[in-house]
This record gives C-alpha cells, structure tokens and sequence, in this order.
C-alpha cells in the first residue's frame, strides 16, 4: 500500500506520482483494466501509442461519466479511434457505462490472469501520458491479494451489468464548449467587455504546417523513451512563427506577456520571444494556444486527433490568425478569419 | 482496509457504502478534515445540520476545484454560509485552494488530535447527505495507522501552502449553468426544434409556498434520524399541486408521463399523478424539477439556501410556471412567466 500524491508547486511531496506508478505496473502487467470517469485525448493518445509499440499488451477500458456529460468531438474521435484499433487488433476493447453515470477511478493491473495491483483515488485516465497534469490529484497503489483480486472481479461486473462496447454507442451531440488546457471561458458580459474595446490595429498570423514545428510543434523535440514506454509531447501543443515582416511593423508587441480573448469568449495569455520575437504562444502551456486552433481543426472535421496537420488541410481551413490591438495595452484580441 | 462502492442498480454489490462509513467514522470522531475536489449544496447543508446538532464537533474543510472551475450561486452561497458559521461558532474553517486546481477526495478522523482513519477515492463532497447519490463511487476506508497520519498532516500542508481562507475569496462571476440534478442541458439545435412545436395550449400551474409540501416539500415527512445525526430530505425536492380546475380542464395530461424543454434550455422528466392529476412533478427525483424552480430564486436573491419558500418569497418573484404543449404528445414546454 502506497499513497500517490502529485507533487506540484507550492506543495512538494515525496510520495511517488499517479503516472510513474501506473507506467512501472504496466510494465509487469500483461493486461490492464481501467474505470474511469473522464478520459482526455492526450491520456487516449499515451496509451494508443504504447499498445501499438508493445509496451501494453492488452487494455480493458470503461468510460464512465462521458456517456452522461458527453465528449468533446475530439475526445470522442480519439476514444473511437482507440477501440476500432483494439477490435481490430484484438488487443482489447472500450466500453461505455450507460446504466448510471460511474465516477470511480481504478486502474487494476494482472499477469497471466491475476490481478496483482491497483491503484484507486481521484486520477480520471487524463493524468497518464502528460509530465504535469493541470489538476493535483490523490491515489493509492493497492497490493493486497484480496483487494486487488476484488477490484478485478468488479471491473467484470460493471461491464456485464452497466456498459455497452464503445462502437455501439452514438453521442446524439458534441459539446459545444472545447476543452483548452489553461484557458478560462468567459460570461458573456466580461468577452463583450473586451471586444468593445477592440482598435484598428491587427496584425496577421499565417497558419503553417512544418513536420515539427508551428501546428506541429508537438512532433518536435521532447519525446521521451523510459523502459519502453514513449512518452509523447502533448498533440495540442503548437505555436505560431510570425515572419519578420510582421513582427517588424510598429505597434507589433515584441518580447512581451499579455492576455488574449478570443472571438469564441476563451481567454488566457499568450506571449511573444525569441529572434525577432517571431514565436507566439500561449504563455505556459503551448497546449493552450494549440488546443483553441487544433480542437476547431477537429470540431469541422479536417484533423484527426492525433495526426499531422498538414498544408492540405490548411488549404481547406482557409483561415488566418488576426491579432488585434484593445485600448488595454495588457489585452489583445485573437480570430480566425477567412483568408 | 475496506473497499467501498456504491450500490445502484443494475450492479448490486455487497461493499458498504461511502456515506454510511463516513458517518459511522464522524460518530467516533471530534474532528472531521476533509478536501475535495467539488461540494454540493445538500452535502454542505448536511455538514451545517450535524454540526450544528452537535453530531460533528469540528470540521476543516477544502474546497479544491471550484476556484477554478467555478461556483454556481448556491453552491457559493451555502459555502460561504457554513464557513462564515464555523468562524463565528469556533467550530472549523472552510479553505478553498489558490494554488492549484486539487482534484483529490480525501477524509480524515481525528480523535482527541488523533487520525484514525481515512477514506480516499472518488467522492466529493457532493455524496454526503444523499440516499442515493446520482454517481456511483469507488473509495477505500484506510485504517493503517501511518498511512493516516500521512493523509492528516497532508491536509495541513495542502491548507497552508496552496489554499486561502474562504471568506477571503471572492468569485469574480458565477457558473451561468444551474446544477440540476438528473437534468440534461440541450443543444441549442435540439432546443430550437422542441420549441418551434409548440402549440397554442397553455396551462398555468400557480408557484404555492406550503410549509411541507410545494415548493417546501423537502421540509415534509422524510427526515431521518441515525445515532444522533440528522439526514434531510435534499433541499433542491418540490413538487406543484396543481388546482383541480386546471386539472380537469380539456387537454391537461393527467396521470401520464413526458419530456419537458425548459425556456433556458433544459430537459428532464416529468410525471402527474395523485387524486386529480393533481401532484406535477419530475419523474425520479424531485429534486430535478425543484432544483430549475428553486435555483433561480437563490439567482435573483430572492431566496436563501437550505431555508423556506415564503409566500412573500414569491410574491416578489412575482412569476407563474406555464405549461405548454406541443405537437409532440410526449413532449411539453415549461416557462417561468410574469403573473
């Protein structure tokens, strides 16, 4: 028995994390079953590629919640895309809970048959496949043969009593709010605040599809191998290189910080740097500025989770970044307009 | 060590459940620590009851999502309430954290500054006070004695390092969307095409502030009493006792079952039954239906959480509920009017 605490800033533990935990268990499991609430397309990703690479033999996956709170286009994509891999692969399958809405979090590893550990707590399957998950979070990493063998046999049960397989189930719709790590959507009142406000001075960010950077930046540097796990860098992440004749024009915010509100009623804050200050990004999480342009990729149907963005696609998107001036020299506006 | 699940129907289990545990440890505890991710109003006004009837001596208490994700008012309001009860009568303190979004569950018992035990896994403090809470759960009971200590010094760095005094707080806007159990919000596609049916027969149901039943049925038979503490019906329940003129007239579904869209986009069952048609409620809970009525009182600042619906109360919301069928015989609309 092992308590699992994250360890994020100002609160620093010794205890050992949710996703190392998980990953050395998978490691000595030939199969794994998972309950959970929640699921997030960087955790489906995680465990896509290292099924594919052979580091997870075999996945038994519930999703809980999501059948009553709905997905997001994305998070339904990547979750069907996951179970068709299964299926066809035999290496698995996805199930939905439809009887109730289950919020339990469990994550039971076997070899040859037997269960031999479990973690229980609060970590839904988004903490698994990202270095520094959002959320701080407490688990237990159970090894108690009776507990263990109990979790296993109940993981059954909830599939035979509560869930249907994932490719039987349609979502009747898709929620509308898109899930950005780090932004804060706004009431109505605050985004009109904003926009108000608004100048003529915008600048134009062109969309790009480089292998690994711009939309791609996710396909760059910050692949981690350990033990025969991949750990991938986040798919949302992205930024934007502005060429030099646009950083150069006067009033373009060089080297700075400051918030962004978008069209849609998103804000968080963005920030420029480097030579020139031709990088754009969100300021702490690149996910952030990418979740709010790859998620739309997704939501018209042009991107799948997971995959490159590519120049073809851009060309049907038909869309560029405009970077608005406010009155507020700590705020700027951001949309994605008809080229 | 003790699994605790839920036990909802189709999946019988034989595990005790969360609520009766964690009732059973507060009844040999002096002190309560308890942090997690979301609360509930009928959790907070459970906490509130037992603590002033004495059946809980102390409580600590962190809140650790929604000062990111966000209150609705009467969540807000009934926290806001305990914590200010607390500071007043010396019996604890309400924390809400700053630092990080904390999405951990954890409950400690403590006696005379001793932990005792601790209950980890996935329930917010939003299953406490309920007899069926809506979600089904997986925690585990701990009694090891150095893991709970663990658990009850991490409490206390948790509060310090990443949390703020909760009267200190201040939410900069509320969640837009009401928490009503057992409700489903529509798209506003699905919502338009529900409306656009509808048809020139109206009934109007008068909004009645009875002292146990109407909007106050939650404060009719009911309650019970267990070793000293108090469970309550959930605020949220009420019910309409149509008048029988409006029962018997031509058109008036009586005795039957169907889908009502509310004016702000909500759905859910309804059914009448009783002598007359004259019961109008939300089919499996009433707290569904009471929840859309009572949660727009609380939003005006009309009415108090946990407290009576007074006939004043109404006469200055000054709004009857209408009744409107469509062109779908299972399908009916309901709205909050202007007398």
């Amino acid at each position: 028995m092992k308590l699992l605490l994250s360890n994020k800033r100002p609160l620093a533990t010794k205890e050992s994390r949710f996703f190392d935990v998980f990953e050395c268990n998978c490691a000595s499991a030939d199969s794994l079953l998972i309950s959970t609430g929640y699921v997030s397309i960087d955790s489906i990703l995680y465990l896509r590629r290292n099924i594919e690479n052979g580091a997870i033999s075999n996945l038994d996956l519930i999703i809980g919640m999501q059948g009553f709170d709905g997905f997001t286009r994305s998070q339904y994509e990547a979750s069907a895309d996951l179970a068709q891999y299964l299926r066809e692969s035999g290496k698995g399958v996805v199930s939905i809970s439809a009887a109730f809405p289950y919020h339990g979090k469990i994550y039971c590893f076997q070899k040859h048959g037997n269960p031999f550990a479990a973690i229980l707590g609060s970590s839904n399957l988004t903490s698994v496949g990202l270095k520094d998950p959002l959320n701080y979070e407490a688990d237990i990493l159970l090894e108690d043969q009776e507990v263990v063998s109990r979790l296993s046999k109940f993981h059954g049960e909830l599939k035979q009593k509560s869930c249907k397989p994932f490719y039987e189930w349609k979502p009747k719709s898709f929620l509308e709010t898109l899930k950005i790590p780090g932004a804060k959507k706004l009431a109505p009142k605050e985004f009109f605040d904003f926009w108000r406000r608004r100048t003529d001075c915008t600048f134009t960010l062109p969309l790009k599809a480089e292998a690994k950077s711009n939309l791609n930046a996710s396909f760059g540097k910050g692949r981690e191998n350990r033990n025969g796990f991949v750990r991938e860098r986040p798919w949302l992440e992205a930024e934007i290189i502005v060429p030099i004749e646009i950083t150069a024009m006067p009033g373009y915010p060089k080297l700075s910080e400051f918030k962004v509100v978008t069209e849609d009623g998103y804000s968080f804050f963005c920030k420029t740097s480097g030579a020139y200050s031709k990088n754009f990004r969100s300021k702490d999480d690149l996910s952030t500025l990418g979740g709010w342009i790859k998620d739309k990729l997704v939501n018209v149907g042009l991107l799948k989770v997971g995959s490159l963005v590519t120049e073809d696609i851009l060309k049907k998107f038909n869309k560029e970044l405009r970077l608005i001036k406010t009155e507020n020299p700590d705020v700027w506006l951001l949309e994605l307009k008809e080229i």
